[in-house]
C-alpha cells in the first residue's frame, strides 16, 4: 500500500491491479483509512486518466452485488441526475418513455438533501411500496415497462466506505473520484442505456460549466469504457427546476404535467432527456421522431396512465393520483409578496433548497425524518416581470415560526431589478462517445 | 479539522490556532489518523512557510516535556547529525569541545540504523550507564562539562505519532516536516547552541547537494527562530566517515582519534564541527583561535583525559578505554581483497552500513538486538591507490556465512578504477542565520 500512495504521489500511473488490491482490501478492511485518504489527496493533487478511473469504477462495482436485468426484454435505460432543487423528472420521465414502450428500470438510494429523492416523493402517495425484490422489480418491468424501487444494501460498498472517508478528509472535490462515484453505483445495475442529467448552477454541486462539462465527460467515458451507451446533458440548476421544492408538492407538479400542465421548463427537459433516451433504445431514429412520440404520450395521457399502472403495481393508492388534493397536506399555506417592481434577476436554487430543509422536506442527517406535506411553490421565476405586492412564492408548513423564518428569506433570495440582457437556458450541451456539443 | 485539511489542500496559510489545535488534539487521541495523513499530503504538496514550520516543531516541541538546562552554568552546545554511516564524532567532539571549558549536555535518542547509535556505541564499554535523570545529567554537565545520556521518554511525543503516521503515507519526503520534526527534538533540549552536521551523499538522507541545503537551511531557520544559535554544516556522507563501521570498533576509533591517531577525515570533521561550537558559545573569537584551542586538546591528551572521566562519571569501566583490546571482539576477521589495480572510485556509504547490518552491528527492528563487537573497518577509501591481492576492508563477524555474503558485496562497493578527476570533499558548506556559504 505504501508503494500505491508513493507512487501515486511521485504522479505515476496506478496499475489495474494496484487498483483492485486496495478497492478490495480496504472494503474487506485490511488497509487503514489513514493509509486510503493519503492516497485520494494524492490523487486529488495528481490526478486519476482515464484508465486508472475506469478501473477504479470497475474494482468499486465489483466490491459488491450487481443487479443482472438480462431478463428484461428490450433495451432497458436508466437516468441519473447530479443532484438539484426541485428535480422531479424521473416521475415524469419514467412513464413518459415506459409509455413508448421503453424499459425503464431505475433503483434509487436514498440521501441527505434540501428534499427527499424520488424514493421518498414516491412515499408521499399512500401505500406505495419502493422496496422491492429484484424479482419482483425484473416482473414490473416486463409487464408494465416501468420499476422504480431501492437500492439493495449492497451495491458498491467500497462506494460507501470510499465516500465516507472523503467526506471528512477534504478529497470529494476530484472529478475522477465523483465521476467514479456516481457511476459504480449506476453500473452495479445492468441497465443498458445511461442518461446523465449533469446539473450546473447555483443549486448544483458543479457551479460552473467547465467543472460540469467535465464531469460529465469524465462520466461519459467511464459509461463508454465498461460497455454501456452512456450521454450526458448539461443543464440549468441556477434556479430550481419547475415550480415545487417538497416532497407531495412535487408529486402534485409532476402528476400535472403528465396531465398536460405543470410547469414549462420541467416538462421541457423530460421531453430533452426523453428524446436521448429513446435514440439510445433505438425506440426513435430521429430527434423529430422521438419528440413527436414524447409530446404524444402527454396528449394521449398514456404517460399518466403509465403513472396510475406504476403505483398500482407499487401497491400504492391510485386515488392519490387521481385526485393529488389528498396528499399530505401543510396546516397553512403563507404568500410571499414582492416589495419591488422589477424582473426577476436570479432566484439562488440552493438557498430556495435550504429554505425547503428548513421546513423539514428533506434529512439533514440520515436519521431525520421527513416531512411529506411541507414546502415551497414558486410563482415567479428567473425573467418574470413582477410588480410591488405580486405573490413571489407560496410557503407550505406547519410551523409558523420556520414559516416565517423562511418568508424573510426568500424575499432576499428574490433578486429583482432590470430585466436580464441575456435569456436563461434550460440545456447548455450534450455530451456523447468522443463529442462534446455545447449550445 | 475538515477546515484546516481543506485550507491547506487549496494552497491556504495554516494560522498558529490551526497548527496548535491539530497538533494538541491529535496527540491526545481526538483527531483521527485519516485526516492528520490527508493533511500531511497536502502539506507534501502545497508545503508550509517559514512561520508555520516554526509553529509546528513549538507546538511538538509543546506536545511533550521540556528539559531544562538553565542550571548549567556557561552557553551550553549540542550537536546533531541527519545520519550517516561510520559516523562517531560525537564521542570525539564532546570530549574535544568540553576539555575547552564549553558545556556538552548532549541527549540521544535509539532508533533503527547500520549500526547502533551514540548510546549504543558507549555501551560497548562495561558498565557503560546512559540512563541518567535529569539531575545527574545536570549534575555532570557542572562538574566535568560533559555528559551524553538517553533522552527521557515523553520528548516530542507528537513528533513521535506523526512520524510513525507519515512513515506508511509516503508523507516523510517534505522538507518542513523533516526538519520540523528532528529540531522539535533538540529544542525540547534547553541548551543554548545547536550545530547541525546534514550529511549529503549515497549515505545520508539526503542524496543530493541541493536538497541537504533546503534542509540545512529549514533547520536553521528554525533553531533560529525559536530564539536558538543554530548553524548548520553540509557534509560528505558519499563515503563512510571515518573506517570503522560498527559499535566497539567505531568506540576503538574514536579514542584512536582522541590520542591522536585514527583517520583524517574523522578528526577533521571534528575539528570544524569543534570550531563552529566554540564560537557560538563565545569560547573562541576566530576560526583560527578555535581551531589551536582544539588542535591542542588533542595535542595535549586532555580531550582524551575527558573521554575518560565521562566514561568514569557514568560508571563504565576505564580500562576499556585505556587497553581498547579489552572492547567486545568478533570471533574471526576475514581480509577482502582487491581484484583490480586502479584506484577507489566509489564507495556507497549506504550499502556498507547494509553490509555491517548484515553482521549484526545495528537494528532492522527495534526489537533487534545489537552485537557490539561486529562490523568493518576500511582500509581504502576514495581517492586511494590499489593493486590486485591489496586489503580494501576488514570484516570483523561472528557467522561465517554471514561474513561470506558482506565479502562478497563489498567486493563490488568497492569501485575500482580510473583516479577521480576531482579530489573528494569533507565539507560542503555552511548555513548560518541569513547565510548560506557553499566551499
Amino acid at each position: 500500500m505504501y508503494n500505491i500512495i508513493k507512487k501515486k504521489r511521485d504522479g505515476g500511473e496506478l496499475s489495474t491491479e494496484e487498483i483492485n488490491y486496495f478497492v478490495e482490501n480496504y472494503t474487506k478492511g485490511k488497509i487503514p483509512d489513514y493509509q486510503i485518504s493519503a492516497l485520494f489527496m494524492a490523487i486529488y493533487f495528481n490526478h486519476m486518466n482515464k484508465r486508472e478511473t475506469l478501473d477504479l469504477t470497475r474494482a468499486m462495482v465489483n466490491s459488491g452485488d450487481k443487479v443482472d436485468l438480462s431478463s428484461i426484454k428490450g433495451i432497458k435505460v436508466d437516468k441519473h441526475s447530479t443532484g438539484g432543487v426541485g428535480d422531479t423528472t424521473t416521475l415524469i420521465l419514467g412513464p413518459m418513455v415506459a409509455a413508448c414502450g421503453v424499459p425503464f428500470a431505475k433503483m434509487s438510494g436514498r440521501g441527505l438533501g434540501h428534499t427527499g429523492g424520488t424514493l421518498d416523493k414516491l412515499e408521499s402517495i399512500k401505500d406505495f411500496k419502493v422496496e422491492l425484490s429484484i424479482e419482483e422489480f425484473i416482473r414490473n418491468v416486463n409487464n408494465i415497462n416501468i420499476s422504480i424501487c431501492s437500492q439493495t444494501a449492497n451495491i458498491a460498498p467500497a462506494d460507501k466506505k470510499f465516500y465516507a472517508l472523503r467526506d471528512v478528509t477534504a478529497t470529494v472535490e476530484d472529478i475522477s473520484l465523483i465521476a467514479s462515484s456516481i457511476m459504480s453505483k449506476k453500473l452495479a445495475i445492468g441497465s443498458d442505456a445511461i442518461i446523465l442529467d449533469v446539473k450546473v448552477g447555483s443549486g448544483a454541486f458543479m457551479k460552473n460549466l467547465d467543472d460540469a462539462i467535465n464531469l460529465g465527460k469524465e462520466m461519459v467515458d467511464i459509461g463508454i469504457g465498461y460497455g454501456r451507451e452512456t450521454i450526458a446533458l448539461i443543464t440549468n440548476m441556477d434556479e430550481p427546476l419547475g415550480n415545487a421544492i417538497g416532497n407531495a408538492l412535487e408529486v402534485k407538479e409532476a402528476i400535472d404535467v403528465l396531465r398536460g400542465n405543470g410547469p414549462k421548463d420541467l416538462y421541457e427537459l423530460c421531453i430533452q432527456l426523453g428524446i436521448r433516451l429513446l435514440l439510445l433504445s433505438k425506440r426513435a431514429k430521429t430527434e423529430e421522431e422521438a419528440k413527436i412520440l414524447l409530446e404524444e404520450t402527454i396528449r394521449s395521457k398514456t404517460a399518466y396512465n403509465k403513472f396510475v399502472e406504476l403505483v398500482k403495481y407499487q401497491y400504492g393508492d391510485i386515488d392519490y393520483v387521481k385526485n393529488p388534493e389528498l396528499l399530505p397536506k401543510s396546516d397553512f399555506v403563507i404568500e410571499v409578496k414582492s416589495e419591488k417592481d422589477g424582473y426577476v434577476k436570479a432566484l439562488n436554487a440552493e438557498e430556495i433548497g435550504k429554505c425547503a430543509l428548513i421546513l423539514g422536506a428533506g434529512r439533514e442527517t440520515m436519521e431525520s425524518k421527513i416531512d411529506f406535506s411541507v414546502g415551497i411553490v414558486l410563482n415567479k421565476k428567473v425573467d418574470d416581470k413582477v410588480n410591488v405586492g405580486d405573490v413571489l412564492a407560496y410557503i407550505h408548513a406547519n410551523d409558523i415560526n420556520k414559516a416565517k423564518e423562511v418568508e424573510a428569506k426568500i424575499k432576499e433570495i428574490y433578486i429583482i431589478g432590470e430585466k436580464n440582457k441575456e435569456n436563461k437556458k434550460l440545456i447548455y450541451g450534450l455530451i456523447s462517445k468522443d463529442n462534446i456539443e455545447i449550445y
